[in-house]
């Protein structure tokens, strides 16, 4: 489908590209650039691509397709590097959460005739650098491209069948609309994440150490995306920010209308709230975008669960706190 | 270990007794009953119990075990049918997330001779009712107790093995002490979870479409305990209403800090926070209270992760919103 591939930056996103455009032969030749040299190390050791280097201008020499797999924050430090060595033709896409401001910010730096393509796929897991990818990441989810409008229609195409080849859906948009469902599909969600993770982290000792124990009980869920990449999403915050605060506006408006009734004790409008929620989830998993198993399929009752001694051992029984006051 | 275990309500939690007891032989006979004839049956189907009834007064005579499963918002009224009829030496349980108040109010109705031992297991999936349940759900977890200082220690202790042999630790604590540990772990997780999904639930219908497609970006993690139970939560919230006020209010301080972040661009801050709080997950997964697996084990590249046409079909394009604004 391509002769050849530069990944620039090769963590999650990148080396699960890299994984499946070899596993399927979509590019003759796969060049990986980063910037720094025990990640690049780290993917030669993995055979992640054909060659590798950590001068990312040699790196895009002759190739027809470029994905910036970097935080965003680094865009315009690697356009710089490699505008002038483009070649003509080539397609120049990437893989960031956030596409208005930066399109902004690189389109000057695209040299006439190459077509830039900017997406987003809407895929990952918490873990990071070149270890984490694999190449399944992307069948069923959706990859988003906002080029402008201007752009070679026959470019796009073929982006977009390299996205459905390795396995995703996709659909074009423009950037300013990616951006607000975004911020509340994907930015807000992680704001929030990471803010109660933050608020733990700040309790006293004794009581962090009880929220982790008893952390099943919800918290936990919250601690899966508050572990994503820091560098990442610090980028996306300062680059997505009007979209991100008018999201999260309308997150704290519903919220001080549920706090108001948790403090008027007004059942019957929690009740309806939380009965009308449910349905989202119902439909995200008739989408095919989520798991209809309960507990997102964690184990239970398998030792990977049960680091603490099980079952028919004697129970780990502790008396503290006991005081007793009853209210 | 017990001749007759009540169980009172056999939705998620208590059909989970139910199975692991049967399992496991902890009791002779299990006596259930439910104020709804439909659930009733439905257990009945299901083979959970040795005799059922409508009856909650007759479901008690006898028991040395009784453990309420409902919500915590009937438990008053439960009592009121029961409290005349517990055998004198019983063992007084449930399984409520809330447990001060709920003491306070049921104190007053336990016969002498009974000996009142409330429990909390920390356990779940946002599935309810009884086929949701299964023998394995309190492997590995946390179950609480909060029996009042003069409580009879051989009770307290029979009923710390009892959760102990269905797999659970056990730790005593002061019911106060329990609802403000809660309070974070649980209640306000639920309490921001089933808000983010309902402001997406108020937003317009193409946008709200758009955010279960790309939910993967984080929004539907927050979806699974905005799905628990209505009215199981409706009353938590009714009943741990200062605690949660009072969390709610420390997440509302730091968000605002968070917000102003964003707001400012402060990368520094927001890149030390999101550092902070990856070591939060690291200590819960050590704990053996979380899976270790990206992304919760969920599954990746098969069928069930991806209804919509996968891979090697053409891909599903839809071009819209194809304005143009690049910011």
């Amino acid at each position: 489908m391509f002769e050849k591939l530069t990944l620039i930056g090769i963590g999650l996103i990148g080396s699960s590209i890299a994984r499946a455009v070899k596993l399927k032969g979509l590019a003759k030749t796969i060049a990986i650039t980063t910037r720094k040299s025990a990640t690049l190390e780290e993917a030669r050791a993995l055979g992640l691509g054909d060659s590798y280097t950590l001068d990312a201008a040699e790196a895009v020499e002759g190739a027809d397709l470029v994905i910036l797999c970097t935080p965003v924050g680094v865009y315009a430090e690697v356009m710089q590097q490699i505008s002038g060595h483009l070649a003509p033709g080539a397609i120049l896409s990437d893989v960031g959460s956030v596409k208005g401001q930066v399109m902004k910010a690189l389109e000057p730096m695209v040299p006439a005739g190459v077509h830039f393509i900017p997406g987003h796929p809407i895929a990952g897991t918490e873990h990071s650098g070149p270890s984490a990818g694999f190449p399944d990441l992307f069948v069923g989810r959706w990859c988003v491209l906002t080029p402008k409008p201007e752009v070679d229609a026959v470019a796009v195409d073929r982006l977009v069948s390299f996205w459905g080849a390795l396995g995703s859906n996709v659909e074009v948009m423009d950037a300013a609309h990616h951006d607000l469902v975004l911020a509340i599909t994907s930015h807000v969600p992680h704001l929030i994440a990471y803010n109660i993770v933050g608020t733990v982290a700040d309790l006293e000792a004794a009581t962090q150490s009880e929220v982790i124990k008893f952390s099943a009980s919800g918290f936990r869920d919250f601690t899966r995306i508050a572990a994503s990449d820091p560098v990442m999403w610090r980028d996306v915050f300062l680059t997505n920010r009007e979209a991100v605060l008018e999201m999260l506006g309308r997150f704290l408006e519903d919220l001080s209308s549920l706090q108001r009734m948790v403090r008027v004790g007004d059942g019957e409008g929690m009740q309806a709230l939380f009965t009308r929620t449910r349905a989202i989830r119902r439909s995200i998993i008739t989408a095919g975008q989520e798991t209809a198993a309960p507990d997102f399929g964690r184990p239970h009752g398998t030792p990977e669960a049960a680091v603490v001694p099980p079952t028919d051992v004697s129970p780990v029984m502790v008396r503290e706190h006991g005081g007793g006051e009853d209210a």
